[in-house]
Order: C-alpha cells, then sequence, then structure tokens
C-alpha cells in the first residue's frame, strides 16, 4: 500500500493548551490533532510538528506533516478536520509533500513575532495575546540590541533550562522591533532554528534594557559569555507567536 | 455630606458576560463592576453606563458614572479598582465630573466599530472578537450602503424586537468601511445615538449586499420603507465594539 506525505498549515491559540507537544497528563495541541486526524481517516496517525510551541504560546502558521494509507482528498485534511476541531485550532491549509519532507528536519528556517502592549493599563482584549508593560522603554536601546542578533551566535545565555539540543548556535537572518498603533511592540525574529525559551529568553532581556532594569549592553555581553544566570526574566508566553517556517 | 459623581472609562471584553447590564440569573460587566466598588467605598453604589452593550459585544471606551459620598482618591478608583476586577474588565480612568453629568444623558455621540474577518478559513486568534465571513464580498456595494448612512434617518427596520427606545431617529454624523491587513474589514460609526441593535443589524444588511445575497440598494430602501422583515440578518456581537463616547 502507498502511504501519502500530508502537510498541515496551522493557527492556534495556545490560551488552552500545555503547548504543542503531546504530554501524559495535560492537554497539547498535537494531541487535540491527532485524535482528530484518527476519527478522519481511520488510522493511527503521527503528525511531527516543526518543533514545540509552549504552554500559551499561539501559532499563525505552525507546519505538521502526516504519512497516511489511505485515500482521502485533501480537502478532507482541511474543510473536513476543520469541522472536527475545536474553535481556537485551525488547518489553514493541507497539501501533499515528497515522501522525506520532514517538519522538522526539513526546516529552512522559521519566524517568531513577540507582542508588547507599552500602555498605561492591562488591556482586557489583548490579555491573551500580548505582553503589557506599562511603564516607559528605550525603545533605542531594544532596537540597538536586536541590532546584535543578526549572524551566528552560541545563544548558550538564552536556553531554557532542561532545553534538549547539543548545538547551542544558531544563525539569525533578521531581527527588528517595530511599533505599531495602540501601544504595541512588536519584534520579529527569522532564523535557522531557535532553542527552547530562546525567543522568550531574548526579549525578557531586551525588555530589561528597555526598562532600564539592565545595562544596555546586556544582550552583547551574554552572546560573548554565555551565561545564562545573567539574562533577564523570561517574556511571558501568551506574547509570542510562530508566524512562518520556510522549507 | 457632599457626594461626588465620578466617571469611569471602561475597557471590557464581553466574551464572559451577558452584557452590560444588570441582570437577574446571569453576570454582567455592571454587576461585576458594582461589586467592586462595593467593597471599594463600602457604599452601595449604583453605577449608569452610557448604554447597554449585548452579550458578547466589547467595549474600548464605555464611560460610566457613579456618586459616593466617601472620601477616596481618584487613584483608589483606577489602580485600586483595577486590582479587584477580573482581567476581562479594567477601568482606564477615573474623573470626578460635575454633579449633573449623567452617562447616558449627557452622551453627545459614541462610536462603534464592527469588525469583519474575511478570509477563507476561521481563525482561532480572532475568534471572539470579530465576524469571519469566508465568501468573496463586494467591498464597493457595501461602501456605497454605508455612505448612506450620515444624516437624520429613521431606523425602524434596523432595531431589536424589544427596542424601548420611543423615538426611532437618530442622527449619524459618519460610517465608512475601511479595510486593514491580514483580511479585516472594519465599520466605523458614530452618531448621536443607536438604537437597541442597530449597529449589528445595519452591518448584517450591509454585509449580505456584499455577499450578493441582497439587492445593492436594500439599506437605502429600508431607511425609507421602515420594514424590519425586510433587514438583512443580525450581524454576530463577538465582531462588535463600543470605541468611544463623546460629552
Amino acid at each position: 500500500m502507498t502511504t501519502r506525505n500530508i502537510a498541515l498549515r496551522l493557527e492556534y491559540a495556545g490560551t488552552r493548551y500545555h503547548g504543542w507537544q503531546r504530554q501524559k497528563n495535560a492537554l497539547s495541541v498535537q494531541q487535540v490533532l491527532e485524535e482528530a486526524l484518527a476519527r478522519l481517516t481511520g488510522e493511527e496517525v503521527r503528525l511531527m510538528g516543526s518543533g514545540r510551541t509552549d504552554a500559551g504560546v499561539h501559532a499563525l502558521g505552525q507546519v505538521a506533516n502526516f504519512h497516511t494509507g489511505g485515500g482521502l482528498p485533501l480537502k478532507a485534511f482541511e474543510a473536513g478536520l476543520n469541522s472536527m476541531l475545536p474553535w481556537d485550532i485551525v488547518v489553514l491549509e493541507a497539501r501533499e509533500v515528497p515522501p522525506e519532507f520532514h517538519a522538522r528536519k526539513s526546516a529552512l528556517s522559521k519566524t517568531y513575532e513577540y507582542r508588547i502592549l507599552n500602555r498605561p493599563r492591562r488591556s482586557p482584549l489583548h490579555h491573551q495575546v500580548g505582553w503589557w508593560i506599562s511603564g516607559k522603554l528605550d525603545l533605542e536601546a531594544m532596537a540597538a540590541a536586536a541590532a546584535l542578533l543578526p549572524g551566528e551566535h552560541d545563544f548558550s545565555a538564552f536556553r531554557a533550562s532542561g532545553s534538549g539540543s547539543r548545538n547551542p548556535v544558531r544563525r539569525i537572518a533578521a531581527a527588528r522591533w517595530r511599533t505599531h498603533p495602540g501601544g504595541w511592540l512588536i519584534f520579529t525574529i527569522t532564523g535557522n532554528g531557535f532553542l527552547r525559551g530562546m525567543v522568550r529568553s531574548l526579549v525578557g532581556t531586551m525588555a530589561a534594557v528597555g526598562q532600564g532594569k539592565a545595562a544596555p549592553d546586556l544582550l552583547g555581553d551574554l552572546l560573548r559569555n554565555r551565561e545564562r544566570h545573567l539574562a533577564g526574566p523570561t517574556a511571558p508566553p501568551q506574547g509570542l507567536f510562530l508566524v512562518e517556517v520556510v522549507y
């Protein structure tokens, strides 16, 4: 029997889930999708994501693939699957990909966005989709820190404890802050890969610089000395979005 | 004892509430605020909103006032009240206003926004803050319909059943659609007052026109013939935002 390799492009709100990765005692995005796929195909489906997202982290363009022996048309993995999924997970697109395609290993680059809401009062409407910071932020200092990121660096100082990857070196193609009306400060970063917790740790350090709680050159120092315990606090998950995976 | 009149400017996410107005068997925004104010002031506080918002409708700038005999400083009605409120309601500003100020009767105009998300797939991240329409919309026809709204009209065809107001005539200062990146279509309307359900009924009718389900001149016809049963379906609540009240 020939099997097909299907890649899904997914959007989800991470608020109700304990992250992407399947776990024993907590609901994950992967589990919800695998269970829906099992009902749809009648097979036991194993979904391979491009990478984990932590609890509370969102995705605008997560990619995951699976192999299926059934003959369902592609649209069954769009409209059909969507009719079985809860409101906070959606398949944006299903596509047949070559047999060797692997959502994690084939990824060339990923783009993440981190959204800070900088205004005097917290926002009910953005409570689950941004990090609220009430005080003044030094945007120039934050932009200068972000400008240090492109290139190849050892990000050991910016990895979460328990991060499994052996090689802490990653290549960053672009990293910048931009403002958006309503008090938004949005950080976008594209790289060939990210250590676990890396974007939130970078953002936490840059926010500490912006708040004047850390020296302006902290981020540059950490890239050189790789001392995790000197990094700023990790930014909270609800501001982070996996935007795009490029293959 | 002198009493002070305090006006609050409020943001809230309407998702978890059965609207603004206090009710017997369902939780309202008004009730949550009145109970927090009672704890804060030790008085029984009666809050007057600029108007009701329905269940699921949001506010970026609702205004409500109350009278208090206590001597709490204004900032107690900002930071203090906010520390007692749930995440989906916030006081943006508290201000002392003249004794005769009445949030509803003193309002000169109100602005509402209605957000349609027009894209092929539903959006988990905007599920509670927009109306998802997947098909093609004729934006020119919708803009032409909106252009009929400024001026004074009898809006009898666009009122919800049970709307209490005797006079169905309202003056609209401005009404227009604009697009926003990501598939958003945003309708903004400013007027001296709105009948119950009026904005959602106008939007539902314009969307029916945009979808080709209704004749392009339906909205104009309804303003003339005032026949409620010919109006388009009412747009769902989660796309509606009370943006501003001007005094």
